[in-house]
């Protein structure tokens, strides 16, 4: 028999250690000693995972972590999906952790640049979140696991409540190594409405002062969708969703996705596509989705995550929502990312960036963003085997024989809200590579997985293009009055048009005249409060806007 | 608010309907009532998902669901991994399911093809296993789900043992959909080792008669292994392994795969790499992996299921393998397939037939065989983003610029051992996707997928093929002494090998005289038990070869 392992080794001095901290209330540990908790369970070297996720955070543990003695615990290695808060960057400020892995860093991306340029950190690489998941069952396996759950019992039962995330993908990949798992807690209670991971998973728990924080990052209020937005929302409809005959998919956010929701109802049932398009959805509970559930338009939606107001509303439709005994959500964004990938046969989002091969890219100068989810499910899953009508027209579109294709849709306007062109010679990734010492640039979704370009002026659909040049010629076409565009003659555009490689508005049977708000199902926050027939609750900072003199209808919670 | 869903409306009827057949001891129902049991559950045109895992089997809920009255409870549509079972497919040759949605039929694959044939049945798709994981939580979403594990307690909670496989994911694709499920466990206890699945989960368990079967599908008797394994597993080593510095990999099962495990601590080592290649698996416990892991040459495995005979090893290698507070192993066959095809740099396995385009499959005329997870793992992952040593250089080989390459290594003998060639000009995939009614041939890994061959007489390096012309060249020159090899000159090959395209033994260093089984760590199953430490106790059937007159070592367990 060989040697166990310093690791296993370890953990009963390590639980030995926390209990002495904790008092002799078996898992529990109070608030007040939550850094000499730390303290005592983290080994200098150690790879902690904290759960750092999309919406909900485990702040209470990163800001304990944040704050332990550097001269007792330093070198940690940090593994986690998203860097949302200051503290998560504080613990590479202060020389406690110095190594990251992580998938995005949206908030924080500027100064995560900078700690990297001044080596206060190395990023050992930018995954999506399905890679990181990955990684942590196999070699980024953590010693101890900081996350976060509504409540707990007395066991160590955790109650994720609807908002799921990461938590048992991050607990299993800790606890089944010998690993330390910790959970904050808003509450401790005798009774879990339900059981999301078991006590068995779960070595400690700590009441957190305050709830966790949960960011509604899927809300977007139809206040701000322009009428170039429901333009490209059309376009999505008429030339992908319905000759595709696309049923199972995911929108990324932004206001043409949110947009597409909201016109599901009217311009899509006007064209008779109830029943025939978008009827399985994985998604976040987008509160812009609740009008086209209304009209019965979606069969069922499959969730990372939850979203902020949307509890009530979520609950009250277990018909389309995977809801628990209990009666509410039940999310998990490993599966979800599973689902994303392999279940659904078109992914559609936006970018900041395309360049002539069709890459696209959201990093900026100056910015190590990450890449999120995008690129998992904007990409074609090459193991996929199962057909489906959209799967199999788009693979005989790129002229394959033996295999379908996934649709991967990229809408962006020509201009960003900055003046800045959308469609760039050259990505800003590359500069980012060249100066963080890459090894590749960070492209989000990469130009030969990209089905469908999408702009306010019209559609290229690359997979009817047959070479690199017919490619860059479809989305130099689309990419209208830019520095881009303007680049090939006005009249390229015709032949390509011939070949339904590019397609206009009025080739689509879209009046642009007509392309307006006028179309959206919901034009307010109120609005979608309305249609929910008063179970969407939304977040304080939407309400405010809601509030308007005219406004008809109330919020009821 | 809208309707619920007849099946959230139903699920409370149903749960009525189960009490009054399984009396009134709470969530438990006594084994002579199960056949009324799926009767009152089950309705016609139920989607039901039956837990036919790879290697175990609700067997006792399989039998069950094949006797229920046709009469009463009839065109269900099953969604299972395996139909491994002569009663998985009694319930279509009586008339109790009509639809199947599946991902491997390995031992019941000529009766599926009868069945087809005689319209018993239609298949909905064939899947890998994790895209059907992502339909069952999508649109294959169970009424009901009949799973297995070893051990209840009275509230449902679940104990998996090592085995866990499919368990919790279909689990969770049933309960938060409003479903019902139904475990099958070899004992209700009190008090359970670890609760893998919580009791909120569960609706009903039923102690079966018998412990479920499990079958040890992972076990390759090193007697069995051949000197042209051997020699294939050390170019594999001396051509893949070893430039690419592959760390992270999985295996295919196989002798030639089985081989390369039972060479790490000779050849390998022998050539310095230890440390440097194949310290993280995901892959179940191979017997054939002990050697390697006793010589320190593995850092880490993670499991899909577990493996017959091995849990005792598993037990005591908590450094190596994921294993929980209560000792044993915990496997997942879901987050194994996501760090199969996300973590890994390589995969590597065998196959029956090979193209001229690279193509590959395990399906033959009149067998529906299925894919299982190879096409996942045998895949580039084009949405990974991380990157590695062997990932950049597959990707520069492969003349990317902007992206890596996954290893995906075919090994085959160049004839199959009754005879029959491995390359051929048409793969018998085309015909039975004729016959069956397919869209697109059952191929197992495409050729565009595939960056390296591997046979008895070398190894063409498909990435660095820069033309399909070159591509099948390099297939002709490793086919040998086949009608398919034969079909271009003998010297095709020079070219190709000064190139660096096609590599023959003594061109990595490789005297074929000396390819022998001598190399192996282990000959015999009674090796793998001594290097065990007699922890390994070899299933029936393996000790039943392994006893020999001159066995100098003894089985301890």
């Amino acid at each position: 028999m060989s040697d166990l392992s310093r690791r296993e080794a370890d953990r009963p001095s390590r639980l030995a250690r926390a209990a002495a901290v904790g008092g002799t209330s078996g898992k529990l540990c109070p608030a007040e000693r939550v850094i000499q908790l730390l303290a005592a369970i983290i080994e200098p070297g150690d790879r902690v995972a904290i759960e750092g996720d999309n919406q909900k955070q485990a702040d209470f543990l990163a800001s304990a972590l944040a704050s332990v003695d550097p001269a007792r615990v330093h070198d940690l290695h940090m593994v986690q999906s998203v860097l949302a808060l200051p503290d998560h960057l504080a613990v590479f400020e202060r020389g406690i952790a110095t190594r990251l892995d992580f998938a995005y860093a949206g908030p924080q991306s500027r100064r995560l640049a900078e700690l990297v340029a001044s080596n206060a950190l190395k990023i050992g690489a930018i995954h999506t979140y399905l890679e990181l998941y990955a990684r942590v069952l196999v070699d980024l396996t953590p010693q101890v696991a900081l996350v976060v759950a509504d409540k707990a019992d007395r066991d160590g039962n955790l109650y994720t409540g609807p908002n799921t995330e990461d938590t048992p993908t991050l607990i299993e990949a800790a606890a089944f190594r010998g690993g330390i798992v910790v959970a904050q807690v808003n509450e401790i209670v005798d009774h879990l409405p339900r059981v999301d991971v078991p006590g068995d998973w779960v070595d400690i728990v700590i009441p957190s002062p305050q709830s966790y924080r949960i960011d509604p990052l899927f809300t977007r209020d139809p206040a701000k969708i322009r009428n170039e937005n429901v333009l490209m929302a059309m376009m999505a409809i008429a030339a992908v969703y319905e000759p595709y005959e696309v049923r199972r998919l995911n929108h990324g956010i932004g206001y043409a996705t949110a947009a597409i929701e909201l016109i599901l109802p009217t311009f899509a049932a006007q064209r008779g596509l109830k029943g025939k398009i978008a009827r399985h959805f994985v998604l976040n509970p987008h509160p812009t989705l609740i009008p086209a559930i209304e009209a019965g338009f979606v069969d069922n939606v499959y969730c990372f995550g939850s979203e902020l107001g949307m509890e009530r509303y979520v609950s009250n439709h277990a018909d389309v929502f995977p809801i628990g005994a209990d009666g509410s959500l039940r999310s998990n964004r490993a599966l979800a990312q599973v689902a994303g990938q392999y279940a659904c046969d078109l992914f559609i989002g936006g970018t900041l960036q395309i360049d002539a091969q069709g890459n696209s890219s959201t990093a900026t100068k100056g910015r190590i963003t990450g890449f999120g989810g995008a690129p998992n499910m904007g990409a074609d899953p090459r193991g996929r085997r199962h057909d489906s009508p959209a799967w199999l027209r788009a693979g005989r579109e790129a002229g394959e024989s033996l295999r379908g294709r996934k649709l991967v849709v990229q809408m962006v306007q020509t201009h960003q809200p900055n003046g800045a062109p959308s469609f760039v010679e050259r990505l800003d990734a590359f500069d980012l590579a060249a100066s963080a010492g890459f090894a590749l640039p960070p492209i989000m979704i990469y130009g030969d997985d990209v089905t469908h370009v999408i702009t306010e002026r019209g559609v290229a659909n690359l997979l009817r293009c047959r070479s690199m040049q017919e490619r860059e010629a479809a989305l130099r076409v689309v990419a209208g009055d830019t520095e881009f565009g303007r680049r090939q003659s006005p009249d390229a555009g015709d032949g390509l048009r011939r070949g339904g490689i590019v397609m206009f508005p009025e080739d689509l049977g879209i009046d642009v005249a007509t392309a307006t708000r006028d179309w959206l199902a919901a034009r307010t926050i109120n609005d979608l409060v309305t249609a929910s027939g008063g179970l969407y609750a939304p977040p304080a900072k939407f309400r405010a806007q809601a509030v308007k003199p005219n406004a008809t209808t109330v919020t009821r919670a």
